[in-house]
């Protein structure tokens, strides 16, 4: 049992290792070497739990995936309006991130950075998920009349478009992020519109 | 004259392959014999424009933030409500990114990549200048009465947020991106408001 706890220890600290190194140096330039004295562990520790350095890499991301599943599940939630659901959901996945901001963090990294010689992963199945759910979710609020009759990949694009920025920031710029109550008073701005209301002439036009 | 349009034209594409290899391969990994390769031009005549690697790297983003300043002064409309103002910034913008759309994705590369030995640069300026130019806006809609009584940070955030996510798809996904077309929808949704009219209770709450 206590060896157990270790081991998943040992493999945790060489996984957010390799997570630091690779944001940092940039995947080419890290050795098995940097990452397991980052870890305070020896080579065959590496070895053992991960193969080598592609081994670790394909890991890190293969474990962000199942984190990311099970929060997409955990922050669906079935009742409510459209706007409760899209809510929950939204802030659901903005604590998720919260958890591991350093592995987004990598993401970015190697996402949006040169080609580094790493082996190929899809990429887009995390954000083609949520999409899917935040489109659902939009698609089922506007039949039911709960939200403004809009082309639902716009509607998407605003909610992905103010929770996707607001994790970025607070990458880029800790002390600019809203974080997760500044999402929630955001989303309670879009629901409401940024127009004051006496002056939202579309009221006339889209009401039912 | 003639000569002056050649100096240019080569200037240029010395650029443009500078941007593309920083990009795609990354700054540590790209040498000058590459990028004038690419710009069918010799050793020579990219010392002469530039002095070095860190030369041209370096003009790339003088000369970016010289074009934002320019399209930001552009944009910015002096007339019209706090919406049709903070439209015709952020469409001014969209436009601008689509003209340089390279260099833009060269910007995320370097930003959220690895180190890579380049030059320090201050990259908020750009979004530090746009940002004040929307929550000064905001603000001003604000306090006319336009715009919903709310924070202008969080406002800031959500329009910040649907261009900037807007431009990143475009970038990485070019096939998923809404283009400034779909920017002007979803700034209409985000004026109006997601929630349907009749079930949006903050009306009553901040009406004035």
């Amino acid at each position: 049992m206590l060896e157990t706890q270790v081991e998943v220890s040992v493999r945790q600290r060489l996984m957010d290792s390799a997570v630091l190194l690779f944001t940092t140096r940039g995947y080419a330039a890290t050795s098995v070497r940097e990452i397991v004295e980052m870890a305070g562990v020896t080579k065959p520790a590496l070895y053992y739990h991960f193969e080598s350095k592609e081994g670790i890499y394909l890991a890190i991301l293969d474990e962000l995936v199942k984190i990311a599943d099970e929060g997409i599940a955990a922050s669906r939630v079935a009742s409510g309006t459209a706007r409760q659901r899209l809510e929950a959901f939204l802030l659901g996945i903005y604590a998720l991130f919260e958890t591991k901001k350093a592995w987004v963090r990598m993401i970015n990294a190697v996402f949006w950075g040169p080609a580094q010689g790493a082996p190929p992963f899809d990429f887009e199945t995390f954000h083609r998920k949520l999409r899917n759910v935040l489109a659902e979710i939009v698609a089922e609020g506007i039949a039911a009349g709960e939200l403004r009759a809009a082309d639902r990949e716009d509607v998407t694009l605003a909610l992905m478009g103010v929770l996707s920025f607001n994790m970025d920031l607070d990458l880029a710029h800790p002390e600019l992020g809203l974080g997760r109550d500044g999402l929630r008073r955001v989303l309670d701005i879009l629901f409401a519109g940024l127009a004051a209301p006496a002056l939202t002439p579309a009221h006339q036009e889209t009401s039912q």
